[in-house]
Order: C-alpha cells, then sequence, then structure tokens
C-alpha cells in the first residue's frame, strides 16, 4: 500500500496512491489525516488497504497524481529521530579530520532528536538565507513508526514499522562544529528536512528484508549523478535496532519518524569507494565527497549547495519504476 | 487567560480554568484541542478569551477542576526545544568536574531538540526502569509559540509568545556523560517531560516582562523544600533570545515549546549559593544539589531519585495562589 498526503491545512489531506504512483483516491472518509490514520492504524489499515486494492482494480474514483501536489507524508510530526547507520559514512568523516572514532560506534547507534513541526514538501525549495553556513543534502531511508514500547528488543520493533520513505536531511555542515563543541548536539545547523512523495508499507516493497531496504539510492545534483549507494548494503544498524535504540528509556507514540542516516557503501577494497565518474557508486551526500576528497587530496573541492542547485534523490524497483516517487529541491534565496 | 487540556484521546479536550484554578468550563466548541486553538489562534483567541470572561462571571456552564484530570497541556507536541538560560547552572556543573566553560556560553544560548511525541500528564508518576540511570527533575519555566519566521529577532520573538507554563524535565543523569561524547546530543538521557496542569496567557502573569517570568519556583522532594529560585534573575537569556536562537535557520511551528533549562539563581556573593536549609534558595533539580555538594565537599551525597520518591514543582502569586498548578510526580517502577 502506497499513501500520500496532498498539500493542503497544515497536516495535508491522506490519500492512497496507486503502485504505479499515476493515480490516487482520496482517503479522507477513513482519516483525514496520515497521522490520523496512525493514531487509529487498528481500525485504518484494513480500511486503507482495501481502497488501495480498488483503486488498483479502478472500482473507485480516481485522480491523476502529480508528485507536486504532495507534502511529506506527515507534513509535520510528533517526533524525529535521525540515526547515522552507515557507521562508514561517519568513519570517513571522522578520518577526514585525524579523529579516532570509537569502536563503540560499530555496537551502539548514533542518534540525534531533529526538528519535526514542519517539514519541507518533496518538491518545495530549500530555503537558505546564508550560503556561509555549508548547505548540504542527505539521502537517507526512513521509517514510520505505530507506538512503539519503551524497552522494545530490536527484534520486536520491526513489527511497529507502519510505512518505509526516503530523505532528504537538509543539514548545515559549517554550523556543526560550533554546535558540536557545545555539547548540546544539532539545532541551528538542522533545519527542515524532506521526505519522498509517497509513504509504502514494507510489504509492498520487494527490497525490504530483515529491517533493510536493499536498493540503490539515487541522488543527483543539478542533473548528474551524484551517488548511487545501495541502502542495503553496510547498514550497520537496521531500523529495528534504531527503533529499539530510540525507545531504550521511553516509549515512541505512533507517528514517529526514525532515519537511517546518510546511505553510504565502502569501495571493494573496503575504503571509500569511487565518484560514480570513476566507476564507483558515489555518495549520498556533498559532506561525504568533501571527505573523500580531502583524504586522497589533502582538501575538499566540492563547493556545498549554492542558491539555485538542485538536488533529487530517488529509488527504483527492478523494473527501474520510482518506488516513492522523487524528492527533487531547488535552493532558495531565503 | 487559563487553559487546560482535560485526560481523553491523545491529544486531550481543551478546556478554560478560571483564574483561582477551581472551575473549568469545555472550550471544545471553540477547538477541540489545545494544538488546534494554537492553529487557528488568530480565530481562537477572541473566542477563549471571551469564554474565560464569562467564566469568572459565573456566566457559562461550569464544573470543579481538578489537577489530577489534566494532562500536559500540549499532551503530545511538534516541537520541544530546551534552553539553558540560566548559565549559572552549566558553569556549577561544569565547575564540579573541573572543567572550563566557554566564555560564549554567556552570549550564545545552549538548546537541545526534545522528544515532544508524548509527555507525562502532571500528576503521572515517572516510569523508570532502572535507578542506575540517575533519574532527576529539572525545575523549569516554559513557553509554547504560536508560527514563528525565520530569523526572527528576539524582540519581536516576544510577540509570538501565547502562553507560560512550568515544566518538569526529567533527566537520567547517568546516561549523560556516554550521550555527549558521542558528540549527538541527548537522547536516551531525556525520556518524556511533565508540564503544568493549566498554562497561561503572559498578560495574566503579575511575573512576566521583557521575557522572564519573576517568582519563586517552588520545588520540593519528598514533601521537603529542595528550591525556591526566582525565575526572574539570573535568567541570562531571556524567551526572546531564546526563540531567536531556534528560529535562526528554520522557522518554528504554531505548538513549539520552548524551555528556559533548570531555574537557577546564585548566591548573594556570587557562589552557588546555599540549601534552603541553610537560609539559600536551594536547587530545582539534584544535580545542582550534587554539584555544590561536590564543590564543597570533594563528593556527592544526596541520591538521584529511586522509586517511591515525588516531586513537586510550583509556583504561586503574590496572594500565596497556585498559578499554573502543581506538577507532582512519584516516581515508579516501570
Amino acid at each position: 500500500m502506497k499513501l500520500a498526503s496532498l498539500k493542503g491545512g497544515r497536516d495535508g489531506r491522506l490519500v492512497v496512491v496507486s503502485r504505479d504512483l499515476a493515480w490516487f483516491t482520496d482517503a479522507s472518509h477513513i482519516a483525514p489525516t496520515l497521522q490520523a490514520a496512525l493514531d487509529r492504524w487498528y481500525v485504518c489499515e484494513g480500511e486503507l488497504r482495501g481502497l488501495s486494492e480498488s483503486l488498483e482494480h479502478g472500482a473507485v474514483p480516481r485522480e491523476r497524481f502529480h508528485e507536486h501536489s504532495a507534502a511529506s507524508p506527515l507534513p509535520r510530526a510528533f517526533q524525529w529521530a535521525d540515526g547515522s547507520a552507515y557507521v562508514n559514512h561517519v568513519q570517513l568523516v571522522r578520518q577526514a579530520r585525524g579523529a579516532e572514532m570509537p569502536e563503540s560506534f560499530w555496537t551502539d547507534p548514533l542518534m540525534y532528536q531533529g526538528g519535526s513541526d514542519g517539514f519541507l514538501a518533496p518538491r518545495d525549495p530549500i530555503p537558505l538565507a546564508d550560503e556561509a553556513w555549508g548547505c548540504d543534502l542527505e539521502g537517507e531511508v526512513a521509517v514510520v513508526t505505530g507506538d512503539v514500547p519503551m524497552g522494545v528488543d530490536a527484534k520486536a520493533a520491526l513489527g511497529h514499522i507502519r510505512l518505509v520513505m526516503l530523505c532528504n536531511d537538509v543539514s548545515l555542515r559549517n554550523l556543526i562544529p560550533g554546535e558540536l563543541a557545545k555539547g548540546f548536539g544539532f539545532f541551528q545547523a538542522k533545519p527542515a528536512s524532506a521526505f519522498s512523495p509517497v509513504a509504502v508499507t514494507p510489504d509492498e516493497l520487494e527490497g525490504w528484508k530483515d529491517g533493510r531496504l536493499s536498493g540503490k539510492l539515487e541522488v543527483e545534483l543539478n542533473g548528474a549523478p551524484l551517488g548511487e549507494a545501495d541502502a542495503g548494503v553496510h547498514m550497520t544498524f537496521d531500523f529495528g535496532t534504531l527503533i529499539a535504540h530510540a525507545a531504550k528509556t521511553r516509549g515512541l507514540a505512533a507517528g514517529s519518524i526514525i532515519g537511517s542516516g546518510t546511505v553510504s557503501n565502502r569501495g571493494p577494497d573496503g575504503g571509500p569507494g569511487k565518484p560514480i565518474a570513476e566507476g564507483g557508486v558515489g555518495y549520498s551526500c556533498l559532506a561525504e565527497v568533501r571527505t573523500v576528497e580531502t583524504i586522497l587530496h589533502g582538501a575538499p573541492k566540492t563547493p556545498f549547495l549554492k542558491v539555485g542547485d538542485t538536488v533529487r534523490i530517488e529509488m527504483r524497483d527492478a523494473r527501474r519504476h520510482s518506488i516513492f516517487g522523487a524528492i527533487e529541491q531547488e535552493v532558495a534565496a531565503a
């Protein structure tokens, strides 16, 4: 089943989208918003799945689905907790600045509490007040949970995953060192993120297995391929482990979004891998490109995002059909 | 005007409470929940104020208000961002562990993104799975904002404050060092917070001036006074400055909660001050008590909260009437 929130009001309007993303049908008689559906999933899930089947069979009124009309599936959410499950990415960034990565990073997930009061729509511009902040994209996979009890284990946590989507976790890289030095984590360095036009139930995803989503995460910058790392490869912590980490000392409420962190694959030699132009799988964020440049050449040469730059994040199935629709955003002066 | 959310459903039911906290009248015909009222404040504020006046004059149906029936004013919220505006508190904690505090801490606010997907009701137990986590209370003041534009300045930010309330920002002290060492800020160390039974508009507060709330924050532990620091004193950053900090790189959506951090007063000599039993104003969290013990005696002696301990946080007006109702919570085994 594929769900989306059409723009309108603070929480959008819930619709069911066809598997090929061509059509939608209104679902607001079941629940007005996706959050409302997640709040009463035990009732709404069956009704929404019935509607989804009817849509596939052409048995309900339908309209063309335009990704531009979609808000993020949860236009605002009660929780956005982003992990850093591709430890390769963390290790590279540390290596570039000559810092050791603690061994515990391979067993204890990194996770930060992100702002969730307003997400960008998947085709909305990224508002940027100052290019000197070092604006970056981060291509990620994210899941939406139901209610998760405190102390859940990683295996049981998988049963609480309701939906899967893609994310552009916008980051202001040049604000990060100062914030991290203060010790309270990210705040100004993490403005609003954007999620894919469509959120998909795990059973619908061929690449979903054991809490990981296999498939190339296609990341483009100004129309040129930047990354095509496989999200199912080198993900040290699966989503069950990330959810269990988040729920260690408190329950998570329905509609909590848990992110994977920047998708990142090691090269065949275990090293940082190569750009797509050199036969590698490339990178899902500019910080990693700059990190590899620093390791290889002593300094970064790729700049961060400037006003007018566009980024695109998408994943396709085996038949090259878009699974979640595309996040495509232009950086705009704020 | 005083507002509360009676328990029921995920978001409670909006009521207007009388100034003396004795009565309430249903407000759900204006907005079903406080979040809904904040979403349409430009319409709802006037109607709610009219209802409040009618309640004071006995012109509408009313029922007895019981603080036990109240959820946190926003039982779940789209944002909880907690500052650390009483820099004295930060300086003491650093001093106890022999760390210098950077000078910038006096001019650049500390703020962390907290979890907001579910808050404890003001009289609900604090669920604690492991006493070794070092459970602590933190007595704070918090404000609820309307929509705040990105880049707002501190003065203009004051105009976006809709409501004021008290907070118990529950903290798991023994999990903090490990999390801060990882560099991504707090997560497991900050389980659900609780807010006062009633949220109050700034115009209703005698002690509200220039983005600070004057008045003794009465903090009790197991029925004995622990702190009575004045929340209007030694607050380095007013709420306007905290909101402007939060909104530097992104707007804040209506219903965002911004916290002051633990209320803390310096002693008359500029030092850490004394316990209430020794004629001082005491402390609003156990970490500060333990810090002062460490500075004076080389080691802490006051333990963190244990199962069965109760904490109470309240503020009274000049006539000793409770302004926000009391947060009163017992620590319970989870």
